[in-house]
């Protein structure tokens, strides 16, 4: 394979052929413990079946959701548009394989108007939405901050005493919910020694080194990322704040943070299947990225926060949530050189906004795992996809385009 | 703790506050890496749990699942019974936490008429049915026997070549699917030093010891397994002979366990809910032990047994597959010695057979997990346990009585 480069059609995982036979052939197997399931090209098999490499919980839908309407239009695939930083237009199509797309479905004014899936992926496939999670996440929070059961000036350590020698303690709650936090932690996906490596050993998603002696469980984790400089002057992009949030929510309801998703959007926004929520060692939720969910079920969650919070007329979010969610975060607070694709943007409640003339917000998960909200245009696209690079950043010119010329061709 | 024995009540998992809080306090965690999760009195909220501790894969339910009509007799509760070995009635009643009962359904003629949920488990959970999983995967090796794609008669390594040095290699299909295979390898759950106990490191049930150089996978173990003297000649309780009869149709049918189990049973039995099947390292279902499922789906698929393959009017398993199943196993090979409490009985396609004048056939699974078939009594009872010995004889003198004396009371 040296020198050969694997692209979005050559590393399809059918004609890779990745756990098919009985057995597979050696070469064929994706094994955990060798983190085979976390690398290029075994993602495109792996991420639709997380649950087969690690413990999950199950997040339980009522069992009456009913799939959107179809009124497709494949003339979208035609939709033509210019990627960032490039003068050569693509059409939609073409984009698809570009990013490693596993599913995408286009939903407008209620209706999927395109679907496609690639590879091993299907409608039933529950596929790691990564830290679209946290969008879920924030969005509990800001029930329960409607509800007056949470206080956004708080102190993280108000709530959570355990954590008041670290670096979280001495945060308030909005600025964990919002990302302002000033901590001693780096997010790089392609350094092994960053925070987020020592996070996935704690939470056991990637093999411990031998005499691995650091934490083993998110609660241990969380204890030891210290602090440095001050909380709240601007926004870095850190997931254990969000497992920071589900602590602090999963306390203050005295639930399960997979209770809480199945009883507050599962079964009231009758979602089509169960989801598996990844757990570590002592049974808590990986809630900085581990839903694993049916696409249109992603698609459904979109549609409530484009609909005011509402499922058939009925309110599953209530409005002055959904209000604050799209107010977004404080773009002075956003680094323009860390996100040159993000000019003007924010991170607020968990959910990235774009600040542009149509409102939109999403949801963004690592290796392309999107949802794209645009209350303007009435769209909302989800798209699970296994891109070879991690960060967001790597798809961004090729699709936050495309999500704008559709709003386009969709509303002429 | 110390002298301070639990008894079925006593150890209910809700007292004992296994898993509760953020995070769960130390003595109260259940953690996999210590095998806490197979060992009392943990194992009544692990049963109830298993999906949290390991990696497993989804049997697909329909989604149009309805559940079995409720005619509720509490008077049942007070059936007395004289329990094998005793010369006290107890009633039924009673002898519920006396077994560590976490769930029992009991069916007569399509309807409900006893329905018990003790501690956690709920009728939404999905418990563990160990050996119960072996009478899915006999009655899947049925079909295609039935459809003339097994020759019972043919050699294992006819089918599966790597097994040809392995004892399983000169064995019949048929000795195979019976358990009469001769094999050097024991099933005592109470010697670490057993084959089970190998068996278990090998597939990742439990943590695997320092140093560990054994096989990492079901494959690599089944090929371990020594033969000594001849096949054919006695009944020997075997968990390695389902996984062997699970990789030969695995193989014969070209697709996963999982994708049998969801197309053949789950989806036109009207299966309430997805199953859990857990799975090994790479992704190989245990077939022996590892399917995780609803109570009332357990029940679903006695009732249809009893109603000769049909479900609602539609042949699931053709009649003369059910009859083979049905027609057991050959008492002569059954040692009564072993099996005390069955006289007279055989096993015979991954089945129990009573051979009693009701036509009585079980599926067992230890620490208590059981699906009882009476065809004469057009009854079928569904019971999810935790008991602290893991072997059926520690429950068969509280189990078989009641099961008759059960058949007594609805048909006068």
């Amino acid at each position: 394979m040296a020198g050969k480069v694997l692209d979005g059609v050559t590393s399809d995982p059918v004609t890779m052929g990745w756990m098919v036979g009985a057995p597979p052939p050696p070469e064929k197997r994706i094994l955990a413990a060798r983190a085979d399931h976390m690398r290029f090209p075994m993602i495109r098999w792996s991420y639709s079946n997380m649950r087969s490499f690690t413990p999950t919980v199950r997040v339980a839908a009522s069992g009456h959701g009913v799939p959107f309407p179809r009124n497709l239009r494949p003339d979208l695939g035609a939709v033509r548009f210019t990627p960032l930083g490039s003068d050569t237009e693509i059409s939609f199509e073409q984009s698809l394989t570009r990013v490693f797309t596993d599913g995408i479905l286009v939903l407008h004014k209620g209706e999927v108007v395109f679907e496609r899936w690639f590879g091993i992926t299907t409608p039933e496939t529950r596929h790691i939405a990564f830290s679209v999670t946290k969008s879920f996440v924030g969005t509990l929070a800001e029930l329960l901050i409607g509800e007056g059961r949470i206080d956004l000036g708080a102190r993280v350590d108000s709530v959570i005493p355990e954590l008041a020698s670290s670096g979280f303690g001495s945060a308030t709650i909005g600025q964990v919910h919002d990302m302002t936090t000033a901590l001693d932690y780096s997010e790089d996906y392609a350094d092994p020694n960053s925070g987020i490596g020592a996070y996935s050993a704690a939470l056991g998603l990637t093999p411990r080194p031998t005499g691995y002696t650091g934490p083993h469980n998110l609660w241990d984790y969380l204890r030891t990322v210290p602090g440095t400089g001050a909380h709240g002057e601007r926004f870095v992009y850190r997931t254990p704040n969000t497992d920071v949030l589900a602590w602090i929510i999963t306390r203050i309801e005295g639930k399960p943070l997979h209770q809480m998703l199945s009883e507050r959007l599962w079964q009231p926004l009758g979602m089509l299947g169960d989801a598996d929520l990844m757990v570590d060692e002592v049974g808590t939720p990986f809630a900085g990225g581990g839903l694993n969910l049916r696409l249109e079920d992603l698609l459904r969650f979109g549609e409530a926060l484009r609909n005011d919070g509402q499922n058939n007329g009925v309110v599953v979010i209530p409005e002055a949530d959904v209000a604050r969610i799209r107010r977004g975060g404080k773009p002075a607070h956003f680094d323009p050189v860390a996100y040159p694709h993000l000019p003007g943007w924010s991170y607020g409640s968990q959910w990235w906004h774009a600040h542009d003339n149509h409102g939109a917000l999403t949801g963004r998960g690592i290796h392309g795992q999107t949802l794209w909200i645009d209350p303007q245009a009435e769209m909302v696209i989800a798209r699970f996809g296994s891109h070879p690079i991690a960060t967001s950043s790597a798809n961004d010119p090729l699709s936050i385009p495309a999500w704008r010329a559709l709003a386009d061709a969709l509303n002429p």
